[in-house]
Protein backbone atom coordinates (compact mmCIF):
# COMPACT_ATOMS: atom_id res chain seq x y z
CA UNK A 1 0.00 0.00 0.00
CA UNK A 2 2.62 2.57 -1.26
CA UNK A 3 -0.27 5.37 -1.75
CA UNK A 4 -1.70 4.86 2.24
CA UNK A 5 2.30 4.68 3.50
CA UNK A 6 2.99 7.94 1.80
CA UNK A 7 0.14 9.85 2.74
CA UNK A 8 0.70 8.45 6.15
CA UNK A 9 4.04 9.46 6.08
CA UNK A 10 3.15 13.06 5.21
CA UNK A 11 0.50 13.10 8.21
CA UNK A 12 3.57 11.89 10.81
CA UNK A 13 5.61 14.83 8.83
CA UNK A 14 2.85 17.48 9.82
CA UNK A 15 2.39 16.37 13.56
CA UNK A 16 5.81 16.85 13.57
CA UNK A 17 5.77 20.60 13.02
CA UNK A 18 2.85 20.84 15.60
CA UNK A 19 4.19 19.00 18.12
CA UNK A 20 7.24 21.26 17.84
CA UNK A 21 5.44 24.38 18.01
CA UNK A 22 4.25 22.73 20.97
CA UNK A 23 7.07 22.22 22.84
CA UNK A 24 8.52 25.93 21.75
CA UNK A 25 5.67 26.95 23.12
CA UNK A 26 6.46 25.14 26.53
CA UNK A 27 9.95 26.32 26.38
CA UNK A 28 8.94 29.93 26.03
CA UNK A 29 6.44 29.88 28.68
CA UNK A 30 9.27 28.31 31.09
CA UNK A 31 11.71 30.67 29.86
CA UNK A 32 9.41 33.53 30.39
CA UNK A 33 8.36 31.95 33.90
CA UNK A 34 11.90 31.83 35.02
CA UNK A 35 12.81 35.61 33.83
CA UNK A 36 10.28 37.22 35.47
CA UNK A 37 11.31 34.49 38.65
CA UNK A 38 14.66 36.22 38.35
CA UNK A 39 13.53 39.46 38.77
CA UNK A 40 11.24 39.34 41.48
CA UNK A 41 13.67 37.41 43.56
CA UNK A 42 16.98 38.91 42.62
CA UNK A 43 18.25 35.89 41.00
CA UNK A 44 21.39 36.26 38.61
CA UNK A 45 22.03 32.43 38.47
CA UNK A 46 18.57 31.84 37.56
CA UNK A 47 18.99 34.83 35.05
CA UNK A 48 21.95 33.54 33.16
CA UNK A 49 20.67 30.42 32.14
CA UNK A 50 17.46 32.05 30.92
CA UNK A 51 19.97 33.96 28.64
CA UNK A 52 21.72 30.83 27.95
CA UNK A 53 19.07 29.04 26.91
CA UNK A 54 17.38 31.59 24.00
CA UNK A 55 19.25 29.33 21.86
CA UNK A 56 17.03 26.65 21.95
CA UNK A 57 14.47 28.37 20.88
CA UNK A 58 16.48 29.87 17.74
CA UNK A 59 17.50 26.38 16.70
CA UNK A 60 14.16 24.90 17.16
CA UNK A 61 12.30 27.99 14.59
CA UNK A 62 15.20 27.19 11.78
CA UNK A 63 14.61 23.20 12.44
CA UNK A 64 10.77 24.22 11.93
CA UNK A 65 12.05 25.89 8.39
CA UNK A 66 14.27 23.73 7.46
CA UNK A 67 11.70 21.10 8.00
CA UNK A 68 9.06 22.84 6.50
CA UNK A 69 11.24 23.95 3.15
CA UNK A 70 11.77 19.66 3.00
CA UNK A 71 8.04 19.16 3.38
CA UNK A 72 7.25 21.38 1.09
CA UNK A 73 9.91 20.54 -1.82
CA UNK A 74 9.25 16.55 -1.32
CA UNK A 75 5.48 16.22 -1.17
CA UNK A 76 4.32 19.47 -2.92
CA UNK A 77 1.68 19.94 -0.90
CA UNK A 78 -1.93 21.82 -1.72
CA UNK A 79 -4.20 24.45 -0.15
CA UNK A 80 -5.08 23.69 3.45
CA UNK A 81 -1.81 21.43 4.28
CA UNK A 82 0.48 24.11 2.38
CA UNK A 83 -1.17 27.13 4.85
CA UNK A 84 -0.57 24.35 7.81
CA UNK A 85 3.41 24.21 6.77
CA UNK A 86 3.48 28.08 6.14
CA UNK A 87 1.80 29.06 9.33
CA UNK A 88 4.07 26.72 11.33
CA UNK A 89 6.80 28.95 10.44
CA UNK A 90 4.99 31.88 11.36
CA UNK A 91 4.06 30.60 14.29
CA UNK A 92 7.95 29.37 15.30
CA UNK A 93 8.76 33.54 14.80
CA UNK A 94 6.63 34.65 16.87
CA UNK A 95 7.74 32.08 19.65
CA UNK A 96 11.54 32.81 19.14
CA UNK A 97 10.64 35.96 19.61
CA UNK A 98 8.72 35.69 23.20
CA UNK A 99 11.88 33.55 24.23
CA UNK A 100 13.68 37.06 23.01
CA UNK A 101 11.61 38.80 25.61
CA UNK A 102 12.58 36.33 28.30
CA UNK A 103 16.04 36.95 27.84
CA UNK A 104 15.55 40.99 27.42
CA UNK A 105 14.14 40.75 30.80
CA UNK A 106 16.67 37.83 32.20
CA UNK A 107 19.25 40.78 31.05
CA UNK A 108 18.01 43.78 32.64
CA UNK A 109 18.22 41.37 36.75
CA UNK A 110 21.78 42.92 37.45
CA UNK A 111 20.52 46.78 36.64
CA UNK A 112 17.31 46.00 38.79
CA UNK A 113 19.34 44.47 41.88
CA UNK A 114 20.39 47.75 41.99
CA UNK A 115 18.21 50.09 43.43
CA UNK A 116 15.25 47.40 44.49
CA UNK A 117 12.03 48.40 44.30
CA UNK A 118 8.75 47.64 47.06
CA UNK A 119 7.91 43.99 47.00
CA UNK A 120 4.30 44.99 45.91
CA UNK A 121 5.67 45.92 42.28
CA UNK A 122 7.34 42.68 41.84
CA UNK A 123 3.94 40.92 42.48
CA UNK A 124 1.96 42.93 39.86
CA UNK A 125 4.75 41.96 37.24
CA UNK A 126 4.40 38.55 38.02
CA UNK A 127 0.43 38.73 37.62
CA UNK A 128 0.65 40.50 34.56
CA UNK A 129 3.19 37.95 33.03
CA UNK A 130 0.62 35.45 34.52
CA UNK A 131 -1.97 36.76 32.50
CA UNK A 132 0.30 37.11 29.11
CA UNK A 133 1.43 33.38 29.70
CA UNK A 134 -2.53 32.43 29.83
CA UNK A 135 -3.27 33.55 26.57
CA UNK A 136 -0.44 32.41 25.12
CA UNK A 137 -0.82 28.64 26.60
CA UNK A 138 -4.01 28.79 25.31
CA UNK A 139 -3.55 29.63 21.66
CA UNK A 140 -0.96 26.95 21.68
CA UNK A 141 -3.82 24.46 23.27
CA UNK A 142 -6.22 25.76 21.09
CA UNK A 143 -4.02 25.51 17.51
CA UNK A 144 -2.88 21.70 19.22
CA UNK A 145 -6.28 20.49 18.78
CA UNK A 146 -7.29 22.96 16.29
CA UNK A 147 -10.21 24.28 17.98
CA UNK A 148 -11.27 27.67 15.74
CA UNK A 149 -13.59 28.75 18.80
CA UNK A 150 -10.84 29.08 21.23
CA UNK A 151 -8.34 30.02 18.81
CA UNK A 152 -10.88 33.13 17.81
CA UNK A 153 -11.41 33.39 21.73
CA UNK A 154 -7.62 34.25 22.21
CA UNK A 155 -7.94 37.41 20.08
CA UNK A 156 -10.79 39.00 22.26
CA UNK A 157 -9.02 38.77 25.16
CA UNK A 158 -6.18 40.76 24.36
CA UNK A 159 -7.69 44.45 25.52
CA UNK A 160 -7.38 42.87 29.07
CA UNK A 161 -3.25 42.99 29.33
CA UNK A 162 -3.31 46.07 27.57
CA UNK A 163 -5.53 47.54 30.67
CA UNK A 164 -3.00 46.09 33.05
CA UNK A 165 -0.31 47.36 30.95
CA UNK A 166 -1.23 50.60 30.88
CA UNK A 167 -1.94 50.23 34.92
CA UNK A 168 1.44 49.19 35.41
CA UNK A 169 2.97 51.73 33.36
CA UNK A 170 1.45 54.99 35.36
CA UNK A 171 2.41 52.87 38.67
CA UNK A 172 5.99 52.87 37.20
CA UNK A 173 6.06 56.43 36.31
CA UNK A 174 4.21 57.47 39.69
CA UNK A 175 7.42 55.85 41.51
CA UNK A 176 10.10 57.23 39.60
CA UNK A 177 7.90 60.64 39.65
CA UNK A 178 7.91 60.04 43.95
CA UNK A 179 11.84 59.67 43.78
CA UNK A 180 14.67 60.29 41.11
CA UNK A 181 16.45 56.74 43.01
CA UNK A 182 14.41 54.94 41.37
CA UNK A 183 14.26 56.12 37.88
CA UNK A 184 17.23 53.85 36.36
CA UNK A 185 15.29 50.49 38.14
CA UNK A 186 11.90 51.71 37.09
CA UNK A 187 12.86 52.46 33.41
CA UNK A 188 14.30 48.89 33.40
CA UNK A 189 10.88 47.36 34.56
CA UNK A 190 9.18 49.72 32.33
CA UNK A 191 10.37 47.80 29.41
CA UNK A 192 10.00 44.37 31.77
CA UNK A 193 6.66 44.96 31.68
CA UNK A 194 6.20 46.30 27.49
CA UNK A 195 8.01 42.82 26.99
CA UNK A 196 5.16 40.68 28.78
CA UNK A 197 2.56 43.23 26.87
CA UNK A 198 3.99 42.48 23.73
CA UNK A 199 3.64 38.54 24.75
CA UNK A 200 0.12 39.35 24.08
CA UNK A 201 0.65 41.01 20.51
CA UNK A 202 2.74 37.48 19.74
CA UNK A 203 -0.34 35.28 21.41
CA UNK A 204 -2.91 37.48 18.94
CA UNK A 205 -0.89 37.01 16.15
CA UNK A 206 -0.40 33.30 16.76
CA UNK A 207 -4.52 33.19 16.97
CA UNK A 208 -4.74 35.04 13.58
CA UNK A 209 -2.74 32.71 11.91
CA UNK A 210 -3.81 29.51 13.30
CA UNK A 211 -7.23 31.29 11.89
CA UNK A 212 -5.55 31.75 8.53
CA UNK A 213 -4.52 27.91 8.88
CA UNK A 214 -7.79 26.66 9.67
CA UNK A 215 -10.04 28.82 7.03
CA UNK A 216 -7.89 30.34 4.50
CA UNK A 217 -8.63 33.63 5.05
CA UNK A 218 -7.51 36.17 7.95
CA UNK A 219 -9.89 37.52 11.00
CA UNK A 220 -11.79 40.64 9.35
CA UNK A 221 -12.15 42.64 12.35
CA UNK A 222 -9.15 44.87 13.49
CA UNK A 223 -8.31 44.16 16.91
CA UNK A 224 -7.45 47.12 19.38
CA UNK A 225 -3.98 48.25 19.15
CA UNK A 226 -3.67 51.06 21.53
CA UNK A 227 -3.06 50.22 25.13
CA UNK A 228 -3.28 53.41 26.66
CA UNK A 229 -0.18 54.22 27.47
CA UNK A 230 0.85 56.84 24.42
CA UNK A 231 -1.64 59.15 25.63
CA UNK A 232 -0.34 58.99 29.82
CA UNK A 233 1.56 62.09 28.88
CA UNK A 234 -0.97 64.16 26.45
CA UNK A 235 -4.34 62.49 28.35
CA UNK A 236 -2.63 63.72 32.39
CA UNK A 237 -0.40 66.88 32.29
CA UNK A 238 -1.19 66.73 35.61
CA UNK A 239 0.73 64.07 36.55
CA UNK A 240 4.21 65.94 35.59
CA UNK B 1 7.48 27.01 -26.74
CA UNK B 2 5.54 26.21 -23.83
CA UNK B 3 8.87 25.08 -21.47
CA UNK B 4 10.50 28.30 -22.21
CA UNK B 5 6.68 30.25 -21.35
CA UNK B 6 6.77 28.35 -18.21
CA UNK B 7 9.95 29.29 -16.80
CA UNK B 8 9.91 32.90 -17.85
CA UNK B 9 6.55 33.01 -15.90
CA UNK B 10 7.51 31.62 -12.77
CA UNK B 11 10.88 34.54 -12.67
CA UNK B 12 8.08 36.70 -13.33
CA UNK B 13 6.57 35.09 -10.14
CA UNK B 14 9.86 35.31 -8.48
CA UNK B 15 10.23 39.06 -9.46
CA UNK B 16 7.16 39.93 -8.44
CA UNK B 17 7.96 39.04 -4.62
CA UNK B 18 11.80 40.70 -5.06
CA UNK B 19 10.00 44.02 -5.85
CA UNK B 20 7.46 43.90 -3.77
CA UNK B 21 9.90 43.37 -1.09
CA UNK B 22 11.72 46.55 -2.26
CA UNK B 23 8.41 48.35 -1.94
CA UNK B 24 7.40 47.40 1.66
CA UNK B 25 11.27 48.54 2.14
CA UNK B 26 10.96 52.01 0.61
CA UNK B 27 7.38 52.21 2.30
CA UNK B 28 8.48 51.44 6.11
CA UNK B 29 11.48 53.80 5.79
CA UNK B 30 9.17 56.45 4.32
CA UNK B 31 6.72 55.75 7.88
CA UNK B 32 10.01 55.92 9.70
CA UNK B 33 11.37 58.86 8.15
CA UNK B 34 8.45 60.48 8.92
CA UNK B 35 7.23 59.18 12.33
CA UNK B 36 10.63 60.72 13.82
CA UNK B 37 9.72 64.07 11.37
CA UNK B 38 6.87 64.50 13.79
CA UNK B 39 8.54 63.58 16.66
CA UNK B 40 10.87 66.10 16.45
CA UNK B 41 8.31 68.81 14.54
CA UNK B 42 5.54 68.31 17.05
CA UNK B 43 3.60 67.78 13.88
CA UNK B 44 -0.07 65.56 14.98
CA UNK B 45 -1.40 65.38 11.59
CA UNK B 46 1.52 64.07 10.20
CA UNK B 47 1.85 61.56 13.50
CA UNK B 48 -1.40 60.42 12.45
CA UNK B 49 -1.34 59.97 9.07
CA UNK B 50 1.70 57.50 9.56
CA UNK B 51 -0.78 55.96 12.29
CA UNK B 52 -2.70 55.23 9.35
CA UNK B 53 -0.31 54.36 7.11
CA UNK B 54 0.70 51.04 8.88
CA UNK B 55 -2.10 49.02 7.30
CA UNK B 56 -0.65 49.40 4.24
CA UNK B 57 2.58 47.30 5.18
CA UNK B 58 -0.16 44.88 6.73
CA UNK B 59 -2.07 44.03 3.44
CA UNK B 60 2.17 44.11 1.75
CA UNK B 61 2.57 41.42 3.73
CA UNK B 62 -0.70 39.24 3.50
CA UNK B 63 -0.10 40.17 -0.26
CA UNK B 64 3.33 38.43 -0.01
CA UNK B 65 2.60 35.81 2.04
CA UNK B 66 -0.87 34.59 -0.70
CA UNK B 67 1.82 35.06 -3.52
CA UNK B 68 3.97 32.85 -1.93
CA UNK B 69 1.82 30.40 -1.12
CA UNK B 70 0.36 30.38 -4.56
CA UNK B 71 3.45 30.50 -6.27
CA UNK B 72 4.47 26.61 -4.45
CA UNK B 73 1.08 25.15 -4.94
CA UNK B 74 1.18 25.92 -8.67
CA UNK B 75 5.29 25.46 -9.46
CA UNK B 76 6.31 22.89 -6.69
CA UNK B 77 9.95 24.57 -6.99
CA UNK B 78 12.92 23.11 -5.45
CA UNK B 79 15.68 24.37 -3.39
CA UNK B 80 17.13 27.58 -4.03
CA UNK B 81 13.85 28.70 -5.08
CA UNK B 82 11.57 27.38 -2.14
CA UNK B 83 14.66 29.12 -0.18
CA UNK B 84 13.30 32.49 -1.92
CA UNK B 85 10.05 32.07 -1.93
CA UNK B 86 10.32 31.08 2.13
CA UNK B 87 12.55 33.86 2.28
CA UNK B 88 10.58 36.73 1.27
CA UNK B 89 7.78 35.48 3.77
CA UNK B 90 10.29 36.14 6.51
CA UNK B 91 11.39 39.40 4.96
CA UNK B 92 8.01 40.63 4.63
CA UNK B 93 7.53 40.21 8.34
CA UNK B 94 10.35 42.12 9.24
CA UNK B 95 8.90 45.25 6.85
CA UNK B 96 5.83 44.64 8.51
CA UNK B 97 7.34 45.28 11.86
CA UNK B 98 9.47 48.12 11.09
CA UNK B 99 6.08 49.45 9.88
CA UNK B 100 4.88 48.77 13.55
CA UNK B 101 7.65 50.84 15.26
CA UNK B 102 7.08 53.60 13.03
CA UNK B 103 3.23 53.69 14.04
CA UNK B 104 4.70 53.09 17.70
CA UNK B 105 6.73 56.15 17.49
CA UNK B 106 3.88 58.18 15.41
CA UNK B 107 1.48 57.44 18.43
CA UNK B 108 3.60 58.70 21.19
CA UNK B 109 4.47 62.46 19.11
CA UNK B 110 0.72 63.72 21.84
CA UNK B 111 2.43 62.30 24.91
CA UNK B 112 5.48 63.77 24.10
CA UNK B 113 3.68 67.53 23.03
CA UNK B 114 2.96 68.02 26.49
CA UNK B 115 6.59 68.40 27.51
CA UNK B 116 9.07 69.14 25.37
CA UNK B 117 11.95 68.12 25.40
CA UNK B 118 15.58 70.02 24.72
CA UNK B 119 16.23 70.52 20.94
CA UNK B 120 19.46 69.11 21.17
CA UNK B 121 17.92 65.44 22.14
CA UNK B 122 15.58 64.96 19.30
CA UNK B 123 18.27 66.10 16.96
CA UNK B 124 20.29 62.70 18.87
CA UNK B 125 17.16 60.75 17.59
CA UNK B 126 17.11 61.74 14.20
CA UNK B 127 20.63 60.97 13.53
CA UNK B 128 19.94 57.53 15.58
CA UNK B 129 17.46 56.80 12.89
CA UNK B 130 19.17 57.76 10.04
CA UNK B 131 21.95 55.42 11.55
CA UNK B 132 18.90 52.75 11.30
CA UNK B 133 17.64 53.13 8.23
CA UNK B 134 20.85 53.50 6.16
CA UNK B 135 21.28 49.81 7.58
CA UNK B 136 17.78 48.98 6.47
CA UNK B 137 18.19 50.88 2.94
CA UNK B 138 22.06 48.57 2.40
CA UNK B 139 20.35 45.51 3.18
CA UNK B 140 17.46 46.40 1.12
CA UNK B 141 19.54 47.25 -1.53
CA UNK B 142 22.13 44.16 -1.10
CA UNK B 143 19.24 42.21 -1.62
CA UNK B 144 17.92 43.66 -4.54
CA UNK B 145 20.93 42.29 -6.51
CA UNK B 146 22.11 39.71 -4.71
CA UNK B 147 25.42 40.75 -3.61
CA UNK B 148 26.11 38.17 -0.56
CA UNK B 149 29.35 40.41 0.27
CA UNK B 150 27.37 43.03 1.23
CA UNK B 151 24.83 41.29 2.87
CA UNK B 152 26.98 39.94 5.59
CA UNK B 153 28.59 43.55 5.60
CA UNK B 154 24.92 44.73 7.27
CA UNK B 155 25.52 42.42 10.23
CA UNK B 156 28.85 43.77 11.15
CA UNK B 157 27.42 46.65 11.72
CA UNK B 158 24.69 46.48 14.30
CA UNK B 159 27.25 47.01 16.79
CA UNK B 160 26.94 51.00 15.52
CA UNK B 161 23.66 51.61 16.38
CA UNK B 162 23.62 49.11 19.75
CA UNK B 163 26.60 52.03 21.25
CA UNK B 164 24.60 55.04 20.17
CA UNK B 165 21.32 53.18 21.89
CA UNK B 166 23.21 53.21 24.51
CA UNK B 167 24.31 56.94 24.35
CA UNK B 168 20.85 57.51 23.85
CA UNK B 169 19.49 55.76 26.75
CA UNK B 170 21.88 57.38 29.16
CA UNK B 171 21.45 61.13 27.94
CA UNK B 172 17.27 60.56 28.32
CA UNK B 173 17.91 58.89 31.97
CA UNK B 174 20.11 62.04 32.66
CA UNK B 175 16.86 64.43 31.62
CA UNK B 176 15.36 62.51 33.76
CA UNK B 177 17.09 62.43 36.93
CA UNK B 178 17.64 66.35 36.19
CA UNK B 179 14.37 67.23 36.60
CA UNK B 180 11.25 65.01 37.21
CA UNK B 181 8.85 67.24 35.21
CA UNK B 182 11.02 65.15 32.11
CA UNK B 183 10.07 61.82 33.53
CA UNK B 184 6.64 61.11 31.01
CA UNK B 185 8.39 62.64 27.96
CA UNK B 186 11.63 61.04 28.43
CA UNK B 187 10.13 57.50 28.84
CA UNK B 188 8.13 57.81 25.74
CA UNK B 189 11.32 59.43 24.17
CA UNK B 190 13.27 55.52 25.77
CA UNK B 191 10.71 53.83 23.47
CA UNK B 192 11.21 55.79 20.84
CA UNK B 193 14.89 55.58 21.18
CA UNK B 194 14.48 51.16 21.82
CA UNK B 195 12.10 50.84 18.49
CA UNK B 196 14.44 52.42 16.21
CA UNK B 197 17.42 50.73 17.88
CA UNK B 198 14.86 47.10 16.96
CA UNK B 199 15.22 48.56 13.05
CA UNK B 200 18.42 47.58 13.92
CA UNK B 201 18.03 44.50 15.03
CA UNK B 202 15.22 43.83 11.93
CA UNK B 203 18.02 44.85 9.27
CA UNK B 204 20.51 41.61 10.81
CA UNK B 205 17.12 39.29 10.55
CA UNK B 206 16.73 40.35 7.16
CA UNK B 207 20.83 40.00 6.20
CA UNK B 208 20.53 36.59 8.18
CA UNK B 209 17.36 35.37 5.69
CA UNK B 210 18.99 37.45 2.59
CA UNK B 211 22.48 34.93 3.68
CA UNK B 212 20.12 31.81 3.65
CA UNK B 213 18.55 32.06 0.55
CA UNK B 214 21.27 32.70 -1.36
CA UNK B 215 23.57 29.93 0.28
CA UNK B 216 21.33 27.54 2.03
CA UNK B 217 22.97 27.83 5.43
CA UNK B 218 22.66 30.49 7.95
CA UNK B 219 25.75 32.86 8.67
CA UNK B 220 27.75 30.73 11.58
CA UNK B 221 28.92 33.58 13.80
CA UNK B 222 26.60 34.38 17.04
CA UNK B 223 26.05 38.12 16.45
CA UNK B 224 26.89 40.53 19.40
CA UNK B 225 23.22 41.10 21.02
CA UNK B 226 24.20 42.87 24.00
CA UNK B 227 23.80 46.63 23.89
CA UNK B 228 25.34 47.53 27.08
CA UNK B 229 22.05 49.41 28.23
CA UNK B 230 21.18 46.23 30.59
CA UNK B 231 23.87 47.30 32.60
CA UNK B 232 23.05 50.81 33.11
CA UNK B 233 21.79 50.65 36.70
CA UNK B 234 24.62 47.47 37.75
CA UNK B 235 27.53 49.32 35.86
CA UNK B 236 26.92 53.09 36.95
CA UNK B 237 25.08 53.06 40.58
CA UNK B 238 26.74 56.58 41.26
CA UNK B 239 24.64 57.63 38.71
CA UNK B 240 21.21 56.92 40.77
Amino acid sequence: MPVHHTVRSFDGELNFLTQKIGEMGDYAEKMMVEAIKAIVEDDQDLAARVIAQDRVLDEAEREIDEKAIMIIARRQPMAVDLREIIGAIRISADLERIGDMGKNIAKRVAAIAENRQPKAFYKSLEAFAKLALGQLREVIDAYGVRSLARIDAVREHDDEIDAMYTTLFRELLTYMMEDPRNITACTHLLFCAKNIERIGDHATNIAETAHYIMTGSYPDTERPKDDGTYRVGAAEPDNL
